[in-house]
């Protein structure tokens, strides 16, 4: 997979690609990326790549030459369509589903905006998916993108080894993950629950079945709507309601 | 407000922290930050910080001691207690409500696992809040914590000019923006709406005032459950509803 970023901060990105599984997914030639400051590509004199609002308001608006042209120049010479993922308060919230589809595709572009909003024939005309990473107010758009690009690359082939594949997929399987515990057995006095300790392998399967049942119940309701439960499962949850 | 950060990564945060708001809030001095290396804190001798899972299963599992000790360390001296904050799927879902409320904190701690999850102890007695910034898998808590931090920190008195709140902040208004649009007025042939160069301000905002509401309906009818509609756009969204 190659990824382009349009970003006016590339110095941001700088620690996060050099390390962890980013790195580690370059080192095994899965992954190429390039930082594309869309700043050079701009032909207003100033080099600014803002400007004021049509119909007056505060803030400024990324104006659409420099992003076209600078989406024109990756594009020049591949035959093959990107998907240019457009960075947004707006987009559809990214969720693991959203993950495993990019992670078919050969080549992202993502647009990273900062503090201005974007002229809105970016939005129409040049991206084909508007993200946004949650409900909450970021500076701009490059963190967002880092949190897509890690998310994905992890899901490329041969990018994960198998130590470290399964564990916390708390949303593949679709219900939170049940408490871990390692050694020692009693730290400061906290002591690690003794089912676990018991040997016993049907009983702690149980445990943790049930813990991680609990936990989405407790915390993550709306995760169970999906989840396809058991008969035994549903009694639980039955008698959790009473107690409640 | 001041920030530790947890990590066997610290390397992943310099790009980001040095750039952007969270240098410009460190410039004004509303913000200073420590990264800490928690491997530095084990006692183990081969400086492991994960072991296997009491109960078998697949995975590594952090081990209490060297983040307990971190803590402490940080904490020595100190008469106020900070939030300590565990990134983590399991965690509430980040929102700018709770970006608000940690940005009323004085310090505030970060805690961020890698592949591992976290040993049960770490979560029952150490941290005050676990946070998932949203339902996909990362590689770690690292990006997640600047993400909270980014959030935060823009909200700190001063840290934003003028020229920069307000915009796009899109959860604080509670429905999402209307489009903009700079020059120039015709982009390859795509064009601006007439009715933002008309000049008449009344019909400009409520063009505005229109859009954002359709934008809302269209991409996340879940903001208007809490969106206290007017009269007027309750009978624009049911003229939507009945065109649909």
């Amino acid at each position: 997979m190659h990824i382009d970023v349009l970003t006016l901060f590339p110095e941001m990105f700088n620690g996060v690609l050099q390390s962890s599984i980013l790195k580690k997914a370059q080192d095994k030639g899965r992954f190429t990326y390039q930082l594309v400051n869309f700043r050079d590509y701009t032909v207003n004199k100033h080099h600014k790549v803002d400007d004021y609002p049509y119909g007056g308001g505060a803030g400024m608006v990324l104006t659409p030459q420099p992003v076209f042209d600078a989406v024109d120049a990756i594009m020049k010479g591949k035959e093959s369509k990107p998907r240019v993922v457009l960075m947004c308060p707006q987009g559809e919230t990214f969720n693991q589903k959203k993950a495993e589809e990019l992670a078919n595709e050969e080549h992202l572009v993502f647009i990273c905006g900062h503090y201005e909003g974007y002229d809105e024939r970016i939005r129409e005309y040049l991206v084909t998916d508007e993200i946004s990473i949650g409900d909450y107010v970021l500076t701009g758009g490059e963190l967002g993108a880092m949190v897509v690009m890690d998310s994905v690359v992890r899901l490329l082939p041969q990018v994960l080894g198998n130590d470290t594949s399964a564990p916390q997929d708390s949303y593949s399987t679709g219900l939170l993950e049940h408490p871990h515990y390692t050694r020692p057995a009693d730290f400061r006095g906290m002591k690690v629950p003794e089912v676990l300790l018991s040997g016993n392998h049907a009983k702690i399967e149980e445990w943790r079945k049930n813990q991680s049942l609990q936990r989405t119940y407790q915390r993550r309701n709306d995760l169970l709507h999906d989840y396809p439960l058991t008969e035994k499962e549903k009694q639980l949850l039955n008698e959790w309601n009473t107690n409640k």
